[in-house]
This record gives C-alpha cells, sequence and structure tokens, in this order.
C-alpha cells in the first residue's frame, strides 16, 4: 500500500496534500473545483439537494465547506437533466462550496422494491412511482456527471454486518469490477474516490484497499462501517487499516459517525467524513453537547431558560432561545424545532473538526484527543 | 357611534391617533409597550408562539412589527405559567416587537371535543390530553394577562355564515356580556380590544358596534369575517359599517385576508390585520406574486430557471432560488420548501401594506387601489 504503487496516472480534478502530521493524525488541503478546503472535514447530508431545513449560508456559517448529496434521490426527482440544465448542484441548490455525490447503490438497494444485483448492476422498483431502473456503474456516472458534483464516489457493493465470509468476497471482487468500469466511464472533469470494502476482515480490506490503490482514484473512502458491527471491531480495523492506505490520497470514512467516531478516525489519519447524525438527531429532539446529548423532550426542561448550552456560538444558542422554548417547538412539532436543532448540532460538529484541525497544527492531536474521548465516553454521556 | 358617546374614561395601554387621511383610509401610529407601529398594519400569524418556519429576524425583515399569538393553543401546551416564567411571549419566542393575543374561543369551540357554550364559558375537552377545561371570559383574561401580549382581545361568540337570524342576536348579545366581564377582570397592563359581532346583519352589527363603543376597549375588531359568507356581503358590509366606528380607536378586521381584502378593507377605514392566507397557502406551495398566485407543484415549473417573481426583494428571489428548485423542494416535503415560501409570502404582504401607508400619505389611496384591486381581480389571478 504505497503511493509508488499506482501504475496509472491520475487525473487532478481534485489535488491533495498534506500539510502537517501529528501521530497519524493529517491536516490536509484538497482543492477543488469549488474551493480550497482544509482537511479533516466534515460534510452535512444535503440528501435532496437541501441539508434539510437550512439555507447554504446557515449551512456556511457552521464552518462546513463540502456538503454530500444524494444521487438516488435526485435521480427519480427531479431527474439529474433538470439539476444539469439548473447549472448542475450548485446552481440548482445554491450551494457555492464544494459538493460530493454517493453512488445511489444502497439506496437503490435499500429503498427500493424488488432490488436485485446482478454484474450488471442494481437491478429495482423506484419507490416513488413504481417504474424499473437499472442502476449500472456506467449509469452512476452519467448521473453524477449530470449533477456537477466536484468529488462522484464509484458504485459499490455494501456487504451488511450479517454477512458470511464468502458474501464479503463477493461483494469486494464486484466492487473492484465496478470501479473499473467506473473509472472507464467517468466524467473527466469530475474527481472519483473509490470505496475500500470487505467487512470486518482484516484481510479482506487489507486485500481490497490495495486493489483499489492500484486504480487512478482521486482518493478511497471506507464504505460499509457503521452498518451494525460493534463500536470496538470498528476500531481496531481503522487503526490498522487507515494509516497503511495511500497516504498521498485523501481518505474518507462514509456515513460516520458521533464526534467521538471522527475524533477516533482522525487519530487514524482518516480526512474526510459524512454523517446525517447531526440533522436527523436534531429532527427527533437531540442536541450535542461537550458535555453529553441532550433529549430536549425531557420535562425537566420544561421551564428552563438556558439556551442548550452556555458556551456555544451557534445562532440558536446566542439568540437566547431557551431550553423550555425549544422543547415547547420540539412538541408542538414545529418547522422552527428542526431548524434551530439541526443548526446547533451543525455548528457543534463545525467545532470539534476545527478543533482537531487545530490540535493537528499544534502537533498535539494525540495528547487532545485522547482528553476528548475519554469525556466523551463517561458513562452520562 | 361617535368617540364622544364613550361614558368611561379609557386607559392607555396603547395609544392610537390617526396622522393622515385619503378617503376613508387613514394612516395612524399605534404606541405599544413594545415599540410604535405604523397603521394600516398586517400580523403575521404565529400559532404556537413561532410564526411556522421563520425565526423571528426574519419576521421582522418582511416589515412586520406585530405578530399575532394563539391564547388556547399555549394555554393548552406549555401553559401560560411555563410562558410567564419566561418572561412572557416576548421572552419565550423571542419576538422583539408587539404581539397580540387572541380570546382562545374560536379555537375552544371548533377544536376541542364536546365543546359546549354555556353563560359561564367554552366547556371542552382539550384536543391534546382530553382533559375537561372552561375557558371564561375571565379565565381568558387570565392566560392573556400571563402571557404577556400587548393587546388582548375580548372573549367573543363567532357565529357561523349559516348562523339564523336568532343565533346572531343571541351570540352578539353574550359577547358583549363577555366584553363587560372581560373589561371587569383584565390585566391593566394590557390593551383590551372589543370584538363586533352580528353576522351578515347591517342591523345587528351596527347597534353591535354602538354597544361595544361604549365601553372602554383600546381598540374595536371586527369579528365573524371570513366564515364562509360570499365575499360581496363582506365588502358591502365593510364600506357600511367601518366609516362609522369610533374614529379615535385602532379598528381591526380579525382573521382577514387577501392582499385584495385588506386592500379593500383599508379603503373602508380598517388599521389592523391577520391572516393565516401568506403562511398557511406558503407550506402548500401557492406563492403570491404582483400578478396572481403561483401552485409551485405544477409541472410547467419543472425546469423553470426563474426566482418565483423578478422584482421580488425578498431573500428566496434575491439568492436566486428557482421555481424548478422550488419545486423540487415541495415534491420531496422538503422543510426549506415551507421556509422559501413562507418568506416570499410574508415580504409580499409586507410590500402591499407599506405602500398602502404610502398611498394614503400621499392622499391618492383611492386611486391606487382602485387600479390594484382591478389587477388582482382579472380572471387568471
Amino acid at each position: 500500500m504505497d503511493s509508488s504503487a499506482n501504475l496509472i496516472e491520475r487525473d487532478s480534478r481534485t489535488s491533495f496534500r498534506v500539510l502537517a502530521r501529528s501521530g497519524n493524525a493529517r491536516l490536509g488541503e484538497l482543492v477543488t473545483r469549488h474551493g480550497v478546503l482544509q482537511t479533516p472535514l466534515f460534510m452535512p447530508v444535503g440528501t435532496q439537494a437541501t441539508v434539510k431545513a437550512l439555507t447554504p449560508d446557515e449551512v456556511e456559517n457552521t464552518g462546513a465547506r463540502m456538503v454530500i448529496m444524494n444521487t438516488y434521490h435526485l435521480w427519480l426527482r427531479p431527474g439529474p437533466e433538470v439539476v444539469h440544465k439548473l447549472g448542475g448542484l450548485h446552481g440548482f441548490s445554491r450551494w457555492p462550496h464544494a459538493i460530493a455525490t454517493d453512488s445511489g447503490g444502497f439506496q437503490a438497494f435499500s429503498l427500493a422494491s424488488l432490488g436485485k444485483i446482478t454484474e450488471d448492476g442494481f437491478a429495482f422498483q423506484s419507490h416513488l412511482d413504481g417504474s424499473k431502473r437499472l442502476l449500472s456503474p456506467e449509469e452512476s456516472m452519467r448521473i453524477q456527471g449530470l449533477l456537477g458534483s466536484d468529488i462522484a464516489m464509484q458504485l459499490d457493493v455494501c456487504a451488511n454486518a450479517n454477512s458470511s465470509y464468502e458474501e464479503l468476497v463477493l461483494a469486494m471482487e464486484r466492487t473492484t469490477r465496478w470501479a473499473e468500469r467506473c473509472l472507464a466511464s467517468r466524467d473527466r472533469q469530475q474527481a472519483l474516490f473509490g470505496i475500500i470494502q470487505g467487512g470486518t476482515s482484516w484481510e479482506l480490506r487489507s486485500r481490497h484497499a490495495a486493489e483499489l490503490e492500484r486504480l487512478p482514484f482521486d482518493g478511497l473512502a471506507l464504505g460499509g462501517f457503521s452498518v451494525g458491527e460493534p463500536q470496538d471491531v470498528m476500531e481496531l480495523l481503522l487503526e490498522r487499516l487507515v494509516p497503511r492506505i495511500d497516504e498521498a490520497r485523501p481518505r474518507y470514512l462514509m456515513g460516520v459517525g458521533t464526534p467521538a467516531n471522527i475524533v477516533h478516525a482522525i487519530a487514524q489519519g482518516v480526512d474526510m467524513f459524512d454523517c446525517v447524525m447531526p440533522t436527523r438527531n436534531a429532527r427527533n429532539g437531540q442536541a450535542f453537547t461537550d458535555s453529553g446529548r441532550l433529549v430536549i423532550k425531557q420535562s425537566r426542561f420544561k421551564d428552563d431558560p438556558r439556551p442548550i448550552e452556555d458556551t456555544c456560538d451557534c445562532p440558536t444558542c446566542v439568540l437566547g432561545f431557551s431550553r423550555a422554548y425549544l422543547r415547547h417547538l420540539y412538541m408542538s412539532r414545529e418547522i422552527l424545532s428542526h431548524r434551530l436543532l439541526t443548526l446547533h448540532n451543525l455548528h457543534h460538529y463545525g467545532r470539534v473538526i476545527k478543533r482537531a484541525r487545530e490540535e493537528i497544527a499544534r502537533g498535539r492531536f494525540d495528547t487532545w484527543a485522547s482528553e476528548q474521548l475519554a469525556l466523551w465516553r463517561q458513562p452520562n454521556l
């Protein structure tokens, strides 16, 4: 797993360089067609071309400079041709910074009915209108090209946590074949990341990482985590695997996770993250704080005049919306509840990732991370 | 109906004076505990202590300086004691300008189950938890006092459009008796408005107006409009009735209406309005424009790159969110759809009411209003 092993020269739709290291953690610079981004970075999830409940300027104010949007959903509605005509996802959503898109494979398999995986791709019926569709590697590249994201993801096969060894091998091998088909049919203006599979097997993960490193991807992602495996299994695997992945390319841990998961993974050398947790949990009335998670519907907040967190600089806390008011909005199912909690949570994630970058730059990331993880992992959190 | 007929001296929780007239239309100044407001004014509706989907600063940016909140809903949840403890509705909701509250009677009768009107008040079971409640004039005053609104409304009996003459008389007479009970038990720091009933009968409306004018209310409201009667019936009645209501006090037409309804009523001398239409219609995908209403889900907008309205200065239009994107958000049931359309509609209402004030100041309101109403009443609108 050495970058010198790359046999194929990569194009540079993106370029990446490591600016500083602290242990295995890296401070990096990712140049995209829509801005120069600092890594580690966290991407808020904007499934339907909107980070739910927020405007682009509010997302920007959380510190985020890249969001991830969903190929499956946008393919079915409004359709990639419509998005393309409106100027791609950037023009469509008015988000001016970088955008990544996933491949659509995960949703095609999990949301659609009668889904079936063959060597061609995912055959399924739309969950919206029942129409028959085939999401092949080539189709995923065509759609993502029309969507115009800065970073596209290869179509992959994500095995679940209960898969047998044989199933993991088949998923991994097909992912490699699809990786080659994606590279052959990609939009050459768009960066493309490969996705390392292999479940919880160290042998398969390391074998698959080596296979994908030989391909001219612009970055390498770790897929198939947070799919039901125990947390310590994920952590041990990341500790062994991440430091061995090609140093020259950005490493992206897909769909993970809590602030603690993210800090742990940064310590291993991961550069990019996305997760629905800050936004989805907000809509379920859960606020992240430095001293744990706060479940706003609890009756102890009924007449609590304090903001979610005294020390927080998010608009929700700064403008003085009380826990009592936020509880009332949540109990009344008011849209403003979703807005104010989503703002708070994305600011929390933004602060954690910014602090991580600062601690790497200072060369004391591991010390900070150990303290922070110990704090977060107290029983009350 | 002459202010000299007032036998009882009024307190001044609010004060009101007419600054200019144009025909029967009035430009006025309403001084409240939370600011000096220009009339005519439009109050966005914040039922649950939030104008649905917006933050207080966004509501303020539409030009609104008073909102109306709902006594019934806030009584049942979170309870007026909680709101009081958090600093009243101003501290609770962080809306810094004036607030009116309705009496709660309308919802107690229409939303609650097993509702029954007696001379005591509205006996009903909560639509939330089935608890038995009695909303009497005294209880409505107590609740509104705790909520701390600038302007409270008396508890009234609102007959529906199908009521017989006898039912209208009973509703009206009870409203007068409740008016006296409200005045006797009011929070003396709070302005209190009486509510003129009488359905579509000119005789009853004028009789009731005269009865309530004799009471020391800070303003007089017209209730029981837009409850199912034909629009021309409402208009004829307003044309006869409004100019005869005590000139010295603000006149408030409750729950009305479209921009055309509002301009017509201003021409008769109405000063204050509230209506759910701009906010509720927004959530149903309808945008008000100078050239009619736009139903965003229509397929003709599927790839329309234009903003809702080229000439509009609302954030939705200025930031360039296209009709195509707004349609996509609406079809995907995204919260951002509600936000962006609500912003647009309240800015539209804000512009209409501001223009009305300007035209009164210039002394040419009726000319402008006739042109505007003719435009709005074209068949395509």
